[in-house]
């Protein structure tokens, strides 16, 4: 990324001005594209009519399935619109026949909510809930992987691409090639890993994949998307209650499900927010996500270099590839409220994750909550060194 | 409602100059501080970021579960956020433990999406859907729902308030006295009553109501509401898949749901649209919902009234109370797409009934499908005047 490009960027993201956003595995910063793409269409419906204003703009609206078939290399008929990762993971995950005793193999590591969802399946249809050992670095062991399909033969597997508590990345092509011939199917959570690395659906040979746009997408909050496979489509998989967008009333006894993955979605949305996905996709898919990945890394390790430093962080992030989500134990006596607090007074934005949200990573690495600070391509070397600096004052 | 408070309302709606907006069951028109609310909250997220702004924030978008309260005649810890009438529908129908063979007992003009949600349980759970009959005013009969709810006791009884597609208001409180000792799940959509007439969940007597803002409420689209009872938050009904908000991660193997309404919410959300929606709220409450009421069913009644003269035009709607939803079919060869376009060509904002939407209502009145015009308090008599003539000229 030149020094001309990373100018433009900042430029674009008025907020960078006010802070050191460190919090893009929170919420990132939205561009002004994206922002102002969410404003027009607000102000069209409020001229016009909303449902006046998605008819006048559905090409453009369109655009959404389109471009998220860009990032993630696939057909745009693949895509669903969805509210949230979480909306997205749970439509995904209802569509999945389960029937008492089924195994979900998964990992230490995926997402809190991803891991109350399973415990709600075994409540609920008995189902059993395996978790793949932790290989030397830290991420899902593939040897271990291998022996537990085999083993358990589970109707599901999860991966949580990124988690989000950890810098650590799971290989999910690796574990994409240990499933591919099984009747396994395979869910990706690509939450914090969209928008900051490359996503190529085909190359993971996952069933489905969600994610969400506040994150490193830099969309609006309360927009999501889901990737279903053909397979999924073929198999003719059904999420819990389609509604008359998602099926067809034809007979007073019975519905059909739309072909594609729109069969997930609901009619209902807001499409200004639609409008600001889209926006936000076509320009990270502009930059090039091979570049976003690169510079995010650089920052990443040079912020772990420089907490490395300071007394009374202990670094907590494994594995072989790290992403852009850096997290620290805070050997020192300070509420995890009052040291985001005391960071915000010095506009350094930055995030905690508590034990309920990571329970078998935080407490692995023995303690109750973790600071995290998760940069993107837009931030610079002096906001990392003002953050810790920041940091190391009140530490 | 008096001259100068409707122009004050109309003030407060620059969309009305441009157009006679006859859609508001489809989606209304925002007032002004509905629109500056969802804007300021996006300018606040850019300018600090999406996770600080809702933290700076809480205090207000908390008063959307105050002002909903209001609205509902009930605590605010019985208010769940939700991103549409379907999504807060479809929570609530998922958290009813159905077993094989359970009866739903509903109506013939409950909405689609609902009647496809009975159908996908009547698949996956073999339970039976039973229609209460109709009266002869064309509401669900209160005698024959008495029988039914005596004969069948249904796991669970289902009534839209007001159908999408016809002017009728259904007696949901007649209905909340007749299941009132029962061990049936009483579950309402307001989705087409909420904004235009005075909702008591107390009188109505219901378990769960649910509602969207794009409508009559005057809120974003993208946002809607679910109400859950005493009962229903006692007897720990759970939505499928409650997330990390919904519920704690408390241990390894189980977690905990969040005591009040909450659990129903998935946690993320855009807080603009939710800033829109709580100024929805409360723009409606000030008025007084008793007021727009009036003003609705007077605007209704003189539009049916001045349709009733003109020639191919066929009045659908029934009921002995009837809403500001105002249903025809045109006894004349055009397609509805053409008519809709020529209304929009003459700024006249109106919608379609299809039959996929409305299968046994449509079906009954003989129609494949029915234009649909859906005045607010905000509208003219001058306005419906020319909306008539508009179609006059085109029928």
């Amino acid at each position: 990324m030149t020094t001309e490009e990373l100018l433009k960027y900042r430029k674009d993201t008025p907020g960078s001005i006010q802070r050191i956003h460190l919090n893009n595995a929170g919420a990132s910063l939205m561009p002004k594209p994206v922002l102002e793409a969410v404003r027009a269409h607000l102000s069209l419906e409020n001229q016009i009519g909303g449902y006046e204003a998605a008819a006048m703009q559905k090409q453009q609206l369109d655009a959404f399935y389109t471009e998220l078939g860009k990032l993630l290399h696939c057909p745009a008929k693949n895509i669903a619109h969805a509210t949230s990762s979480t909306d997205a993971y749970n439509r995904a995950l209802s569509s999945i026949p389960f029937e008492k005793g089924d195994v979900i193999l998964t990992t230490f590591d995926d997402y809190a909510s991803n891991q109350i969802a399973f415990l709600y399946l075994q409540k609920r249809f008995q189902a059993k809930i395996v978790y793949c050992s932790l290989s030397a670095n830290g991420g899902m062991s593939l040897e271990d992987l291998e022996s537990k399909l085999k083993k358990c033969q589970p109707k599901l597997l999860a991966v949580t691409h990124v988690p989000t508590s950890s810098g650590l990345i799971q290989d999910v092509e690796g574990a994409g090639r240990l499933v591919k011939d099984m009747d396994t199917w395979y869910l990706v959570d690509a939450c914090q890993s969209a928008g900051q690395m490359p996503l190529d659906v085909t190359k993971i040979g996952c069933d489905f994949l969600t994610a969400t746009f506040r994150k490193f997408m830099r969309g609006p909050r309360g927009v999501g998307f889901l990737y279903a496979s053909d397979r999924v489509l073929d198999e003719n998989l059904e999420p819990i209650f389609p509604d008359l967008h998602g099926a067809t009333w034809t007979s007073d006894e019975g519905y059909t499900l739309k072909p594609d993955a729109t069969r997930f979605e609901l009619w209902e949305r807001s499409w200004a927010l639609v409008a600001g996905a889209r926006e936000a996709t076509a320009y990270a898919n502009k930059i090039g996500l091979d570049k976003i990945r690169s510079r995010v890394n650089y920052l990443a390790e040079k912020l772990r270099g420089l907490l490395a430093e300071v007394p009374q962080v202990r670094l907590l992030d494994e594995g072989g590839q790290k992403a852009g989500i850096v997290t620290m134990a805070i050997e020192k006596e300070i509420s995890p409220e009052k040291l985001i607090a005391d960071l915000r007074a010095k506009r350094i934005n930055a995030s905690i994750n508590y034990l309920p949200y990571a329970r078998f990573d935080l407490q692995r690495k023995h303690t109750e909550w973790a600071l995290r600070f998760s940069p993107h391509y837009y931030n610079t070397e002096a906001e990392l060194e003002n953050a810790v600096r920041g940091l190391s004052e009140n530490s």
